[in-house]
């Protein structure tokens, strides 16, 4: 038992070394051969170019996504470690399997956008992760990882070549996606704790300065990470500037429904921490079309209300209105509530909405 | 009154979704119909140019500014939370009131340089914000910002404008304007206040960590910050290197002189997290002139000294010597001492310095 | 004894600035006489492409190296504080001791690159500076840092100049160097008391979370680090995409080897804030090869182990096998153990193990 998660992590880790071996080759391998130099330096510039949104994204995943879990008390280490690994076992899988799917099992190239794609497929395991905080081990989140990133990049694949949908924020491959993978996960597992409350998932007031570390960061990096892989020029402009404004609109109207829900008018942490993002996965899917500014802000504005709101609602029937919400609720009610804004939006079906309750 | 602060936010953010739909367009709006694809691809590529450094902006503002004000133990939540809010708002409202001055009342276009301008108008907020931080409601915020932005867009419209003054990094109608505007605000509301000591204004360890979060945020961004809207070229590139070994400069005779003026030769906290940063400040107004590197660390290294020594004579003139000033002395008294060295410097004048003393 | 430290640091800022008078220029002095205008902008165009991996560089330097040694309770100030006065005194000196070596004392341009060069010599006195924390005083530091750059200078001109050897990453000039020079320091000035407990060297819970913001932006960076200085087109894209490889495996074979040395199969967080680098250290002398993805993935997974073991062994030897492995060792081990590994790789030989053991 105590050999199984360093055999399985040294047994996945010889995989993605074997794999890479026999799939991965630099862009530079092909053009060796017949390029000349002009067509490098070419490919080059546009690596560097989309590399500080790369880094943002990269940013994102490890510092945003890691210190967004920190606020509770004893799962700090957990969640910024076990972020940390699943990141990085995550992103080898996620370019394989990406890779060779639209490779069609041939050997591919990696370029700036495999390596934004591969941040993006560990994203949806993280935002899983969140469901699952605390009541999973190591090992069951390596299995989830290489089984959730496996099914992303099929869901990828079928939205993006077959159905040729519009996704460029991938708010939905990846982030409604992730959330119900994640509460499907602790529905299966632990649907008889969903009733009792938690010691364990109490915040501090230092943990939640740490949390807002990674709000911050997520909040920033948001225009990055929905323009990264849009089409270079007028597209990835307008997917910046549309999230750009859509996070702003969403941060004011988050702190107006906050203080509205509250007792005594009071601003909640909770609903700074997760609902000012709203507005960047709410923009997500329609971020590079020519939706205005003002249609963003919009946009942003209804997810900031819906997420408050969808705390607040949730919260409450889960009988659980105390000052400190636990964290499940608190953390499923917070994902949720944006993908029920977000899949009105997108007409994915109303009916996910009740996934769980 | 518990309705208040929501039902102003929400008023606000639906007037900039007006504003924002009868004046904001974007870059491509008028491309289209008569341009080549050429020129619109040129124009992309200045914006990712610009965007690392918009983004540095962005980080100052966000985590830098954020942060710094988190070292009170009882108010980490209020700067870094209300932080977030007005700089939300803010750029909303500056991108309105700066792109409507320069069109003079007709539709404008969203460019990189309106975004970095937008958080520019916020940074004036929020040093504002240092001044009465714990001593405002968010209501009061709100319409700070709203007014403030006003002025400093008018402002910025008369210096540059009108006046064709030259202050590339925005010391003057940035950093001075919202100091006094912060210290005037203060002055009018909490004069009374000014000589009672306060509990809440106490730091401890952690917190003082996480304000060195702040502090290192800004001055690794200061020179993005300097040369984000110079003209690029020769200018761009002496505004980095220039505001670069400028900072470096101040850290040093800010630690020679914090170790000075302290009774034992020990460091003092308040000065690495404040006194560190004006050498960017006092730089700001000449960054891109042919000041040589030289130049810039002997600026540098005077505002490191004045701003260590605004810190001791202030405190101490306010009856405050303890080991742990009180916020307000404590901040209005190093941005003063910055804004006075920098008064110095630009000639814009000596009397200010006496303001609320 | 009171005035000495800052008398001598205002004593080196002057003697930096008279330096900077003597010898540092602009780049566009030499230009603006002969050149037309058109090479100025492809120079600026340049500069601002590597301004984004300069800045990584930067963070890695005062946000990751600083928060890295936060981790022990009472040494959090200085390890920022100190961290930021030496960053800030080295860059100012590497600037001139690493431009004059290559001028061969004649006047010299600031370019991106000598920025960049600048930061890496500050890395070197940072590592040292691991080694001896809580046991210098900052005027043994500003002497050491004085000292130390020299040295590298020195060494780094000797390795790329006259030995024309690769070291792309700088793994062997600043880590190895960096790390046997703070070990000689610590050897001569308290080689007793590495056999006493130290009281102060206690880890506590924030503490640890905080080392892990300096560890998670070092990780991230490193890609920028390993490929900041490296030839434009292929080999800076190879040094980006090894290294970022190299750390993804590194973080699992960590992950595996340090919940399979601990008595119940639990992750110990000082191999997760330090082991996981190894991969970005041990593909740095490499990095811009072709060793294709693959091959950087077995020198991260083998750099990673050898880490972890390094810890266990290193520390077990100094009979200091407790929950809380005192700082020193800790330290020192780290660092140690990433060499001795990257020692074997380079060949430089293996005497060197044996260092203070």
């Amino acid at each position: 038992m105590r050999f199984k998660f360093p055999l399985m992590a040294i047994g996945l880790e010889v995989a993605m070394i074997v794999l890479f071996s026999l799939f991965v080759q630099y862009e530079t391998d092909h053009n060796t051969t017949s390029h000349i130099n002009n067509t490098m330096a070419a490919d080059m510039d546009g690596f560097l170019k989309l590399y500080p949104l790369f880094q943002d994204v990269h940013i994102m995943i490890f510092v945003g996504i890691g210190f967004l879990m920190t606020f509770l008390k004893k799962y700090g280490f957990s969640s910024v470690g076990i972020n940390l690994l699943i990141a990085a076992l995550g992103l080898q899988w996620g370019t394989i399997a990406q890779g060779m799917l639209h490779s069609h099992g041939k050997k591919f190239q990696i370029g700036i956008k495999n390596m934004i794609n591969a941040d993006f497929s560990t994203a949806t395991v993280l935002i899983s992760f969140g469901a699952v905080l605390g009541k999973t081990s190591p090992i069951q989140m390596l299995i989830m990882t290489i089984i959730e990133i496996s099914f992303f990049a099929g869901n990828e694949y079928l939205v993006g070549e077959i159905f040729k949908a519009s996704d460029i924020g991938a708010s939905m491959t990846i982030h409604t996606f992730g959330a119900y993978f994640g509460l499907a996960v602790a529905g299966v597992l632990y649907r008889s704790g969903l009733r009792r409350g938690h010691d364990n998932e109490e915040s501090v007031y230092h943990s939640d300065l740490f949390a807002m570390i990674g709000t911050l960061f997520l909040w920033m990096c948001w225009p990055s990470f929905n323009s990264a892989i849009a089409e270079t020029g007028d597209k990835q402009y307008m997917a910046i500037v549309n999230t750009y404004f859509s996070l702003a609109a969403c941060v004011v109207t988050t702190y107006a429904f906050s203080s509205l829900v509250q007792h005594r008018g009071k601003l909640d942490m909770v609903h700074i921490q997760n609902a000012t993002l709203a507005g960047g996965v709410a923009v997500g899917t329609c971020a590079d079309m020519t939706i205005h500014p003002y249609g963003s802000m919009v946009i942003g504005s209804i997810a900031g209300i819906v997420s408050v709101f969808g705390y607040k609602f949730l919260t409450v029937y889960h009988g659980n209105a105390g000052s400190c919400p636990g964290f499940f609720h608190r953390n499923s009610s917070c994902w949720r509530s944006d993908y029920r804004f977000n899949s009105k939006v997108t007409h994915l079906g109303t009916a996910t909405g009740r996934v769980l309750l």
